[in-house]
């Protein structure tokens, strides 16, 4: 329905991230840069979430509350708030 | 518009807690203990955020989608990524 | 031990900040702007955090790990991963 | 100088599951399960950054607050204070 190349471009490149993170700790990198890594790498997740998030608001959420079933959109409208509540305590 | 009566009796009791843990310092607590007051003065102040984003999502976002005002509702989808993005980064 | 001045200001800063989203929330402010607010409370007391633990690792830290109690020093260390993680998930 | 081996395989699983998330997108899989399922991720990347600060703490931490080189201990003791500081703001 989206069109998803962006995050899967974006979650290639984190991946190739993560295989660099896992040779920097095979070669006993200095810990602290491994971990500096890490956060980036997280970063760049929130960033994906974020753009997941929008083509979400711009399609399905959209959908559910124009539509005409009111627990679907309920349902909808929970996820979100799901999502915010995990993304505070990540 | 929404009942915020338990938002904002949150609030004061974060208030209080806030209050408490300058006393902690005063008083010169262990810092790990203080950093920790401050860490569930955080946590409480996410389930507030939610609280208000649920409340928005049910009242103003719905108007707006089914509005016909096609940039107040791209305003209000932004908002919402926006304050999702904002939550990673905190 | 520490010199807490900062430190308490800021808290004092943050109790105001605080107290001025309360009146937003009962002049029924738009949400996502409260929201807003609490997120700049929330990077306040990160700093504030910060600032302890700094504190922290610059002396209770430093008398743990040069002394001759190995029970202390690794219950010093142990808080330390624990805000850490206690980070990671606010 | 610390066995990376846990840190090694948790962050192997940690990319599988970053190509699963990959496969979900590919197949138009419904954006909340794919932004619940990289929070996951983020949540094992925090575990990852907890054992790594662990090992550094149980080691180069001691070596340099042990030391003689107080430059060296005031490097060791900032880069932990930026990378908690940091864990605050993903």
């Amino acid at each position: 329905m989206h069109d998803h190349s962006d995050v899967l471009h974006r979650l290639k490149i984190t991946e190739g991230h993560l295989r660099g993170i896992q040779r920097m700790v095979e070669e006993d990198t200095y810990c602290i840069d491994i971990i500096r890594q890490i956060q980036a790498v997280q970063s760049s997740l929130n960033k994906i979430s974020a753009k997941l998030l929008e083509g979400h608001l711009n399609s399905c959420l959209i959908t559910a509350v124009r539509g005409d079933d009111p627990l679907e959109q309920e349902r909808v409208l929970k996820e979100i708030n799901e999502v915010f509540e995990a993304a505070n305590k990540i």
